[in-house]
């Protein structure tokens, strides 16, 4: 049972309120904000408030379904109205959300009571989320080591407890690394399922709004408040049967131990390796179409106020003007390439299958990871085998897979569009395990 | 009456044959081509076959409609089964075509006898006309002078009388500058109405078979063959009322004669100045997609053989290798509000019009001009008109209005998609007057 069907529960059975839940989710974020820096605004005042209306309204049998009353956190890159909005830039110090986002609407009008806004890395630019305005989001289980990113505030504030459920965003991997590096559910639907009115673009081809859980089902309730006519929220006929194993690439490293759990957790299903199809010409297509992307929506700040970035953020956003326009197009055209591709391989498996991340959480700052014995950069390792589904706009799902030591390894699900009920009714088999680390 | 409807009534009463009228051509070519470099490839042998079949035809009651029995000639861009296809350049000396593109089946389905391939500047890369392996083409109208591009061949073979119509490509301008320049009709479809399959690549988002006719109406006999359900085959309801007149702009530089004469051709009708809206956004735009789009095609020509460019169509591509790929980005979301501004015209005007160039024809090889006391690229004042029109896809008409001195000077028409007998309606109408020049 999900976290939300238990607390949705309670609160039916009279058991607990939705201001008990809102208060023991201030109380945890107070107890323990300061030392995994999950949150960046914590709206105490606006929290209660709508706890209590939840509760109203619930007591006077209006019952807007399994969110109502349910603690839930935003990312700072989503405008919740009133709430300072800085998308985890010095840039945006000052700004205020003039409106909720679409998404945000959506989660109200479920009956969500909006927590606050957790950190992002600076304007969602970076998968080890340790760069932000608000400072870096720590991973809880080993505050040394980085939560991910960019979600890696809603990663963290999900894995302590803070909160079951967060929005995110995940333009290549921002939700799912994040929650494999934390041992949590991060999923990210089709392209363009979720509306992004209010979310502040990093790259508008990959750009997902995803969701950070507790578990995989807390996900799907959080989507079906999102997505009304999702296929998520329908259960569709016909089993999942057949699940393919994208192989090992040079361009995907993933640790051995990583590796044997993640595959051992698919271990209930008939499972076969399949190529990645041409993986160099798809990852250099992410990197062209993302840096082209990045740059443009960033230019006139790094043109008018570049002392305004983080140093790194603004060294990849200097890099990232470089991508010439013809790398752009023909990025746009190994991107159709690879999604023929993969298209193919939908006809013969229900899902794809792979390691979310290939290596569990470094420590923060760390810049430079060993994989099977040869130096990789930490960042193209962790967004390796997620970047992939942001090219091409599949839904992917990430759930854990166990853990290695304390760090937790989370197994990633894609499905092809419209068939998300799959990935929930596998992530429902999966079978963690752990190892030594 | 357009040359081709004076042509079918011909071979209808049996005044003429379609053998006669390839003969007719054949010889026009074999005088002619000599000093106007029109030609690329004259298919003697395939246009006599061809002749004889449609006569064979008509005299046994197979009638293919207005194009059967015509001599009609084809832009070395675009694939003639068997024919070398060179598309201007030395890269393709030796290569043929395989198989007919989709829109030259499309002319043999209609019972058009194909007389051979037309000089196309080299890939189709210049509003001049005058860098092809084929050597320039030549204006009729004055030897020492362009054709334009980067259909000068098909405008020098339809000026002359060689062929009535002929195919081109038009990615900037390319069938309705030399059009203008040569004295003829230029059309330019709704982008993606006539399919591409066998036409050779420049700019893919810009890139539109065109047709070059004696009069509108052979172009849009011919459209009629390559695009059966496309509006300029119907005939809808309502007259034309309201024409908005592109006002001049710093990027649109025309000279007084030919404001003057084009002006003046629409005198019948209610015509209302109209600003171009962001004109700066939409020019630099146009170039990047341009730029962007056709480096990718040629980047492994560049690399690999750069030595068989010509000289200055392989400068300006590795100076279009240089824009950046989030000038790319920007110029598409430019492209959008430009498109949103238009279409917001065409609730105000049935057709918009404006030149089609602001100059007549520049010597062969100029690249400065002189316009109103200012020194201007060639190649942007040949383009500044009817490139916006790629960019948005709008359809676009280039008709004569007159002359100024021995040189013709065309007026452009452009109208919302799917309203394209609009522009056949007015070009009916346009009255051509001549000033000395």
């Amino acid at each position: 049972m999900s976290e939300i069907e238990v607390l949705a529960e309670a609160l039916r059975i009279g058991k607990t309120t939705a201001d008990t839940l809102t208060r023991r989710a201030l109380a945890r974020i107070a107890d323990q904000n300061g030392e995994l820096g999950a949150f960046a605004v914590v709206d105490r005042e606006g929290a209660v408030r709508a706890a209590r209306h939840a509760d109203d309204e619930l007591s006077n049998g209006i019952d807007r379904g399994p969110l109502h009353g349910i603690p839930v956190a935003v990312k700072d890159l989503i405008d919740v109205e009133g709430l300072p909005a800085t998308r985890g830039s010095a840039h945006f110090a000052d700004h205020q959300a003039a409106e909720d986002a679409a998404c945000v609407q959506r989660l109200r009008a479920a009956g969500a009571v909006i927590i606050g806004t957790t950190v992002t890395h600076e304007f969602g630019y970076g998968p080890t989320g340790d760069r932000s305005w608000h400072g870096p989001a720590r991973n809880p289980h080993e505050l040394r080591r980085m939560a991910g990113g960019s979600s890696g505030g809603s990663a963290a504030a999900v894995a302590a407890g803070m909160v079951p459920v967060a929005l995110g965003t995940d333009t290549g991997g921002s939700a799912r690394i994040p929650a494999a590096l934390c041992g949590i559910a991060g999923y990210k639907p089709s392209f363009g399922r979720v509306p992004r009115d209010g979310v502040f673009p990093l790259a508008p081809s990959l750009d997902h709004v995803g969701v950070l859980g507790a578990t995989a089902r807390d996900c799907q309730l959080v989507i079906q408040a999102l997505a009304p006519r999702h296929s998520a929220c329908q259960s569709l006929a016909g089993s999942v049967a057949r699940i393919g194993w994208l192989e090992a690439a040079p361009q995907t490293p993933v640790s051995p131990a990583v590796a044997e759990l993640t595959r051992n957790s698919l271990a209930e299903h008939d499972v076969t390796e399949v190529p990645w199809g041409a993986p160099d010409a798809m990852w250099e297509a992410f990197s062209a179409i993302q840096s082209s992307e990045a740059f443009a929506t960033h230019a006139d700040r790094v043109r008018d106020r570049p002392e305004l970035f983080d140093a790194e953020v603004l060294d990849r956003l200097r890099s990232a003007s470089e991508t010439a326009g013809w790398h752009y197009v023909r990025a746009l055209r190994a991107r159709e390439e690879a999604r023929a591709y993969m298209s193919g391989l939908f006809e013969r498996f229900d899902l794809l299958a792979s390691p979310t991340v290939g290596i569990t959480a470094p420590l923060l700052g760390q810049r430079e990871v060993d994989v099977n014995g040869s130096s990789r950069a930490v960042r193209s390792t962790l967004l390796a085998l997620t970047c992939p589904w942001n090219l091409l706009g599949f839904p992917a799902l990430s759930v854990p897979a166990g853990h290695i030591g304390r760090l937790p390894v989370g197994v990633q699900l894609i499905c092809p569009p419209d068939r998300e009920d799959r990935l929930f009714t596998v992530a429902d088999s999966i079978v963690p395990s752990s190892v030594n680390s």
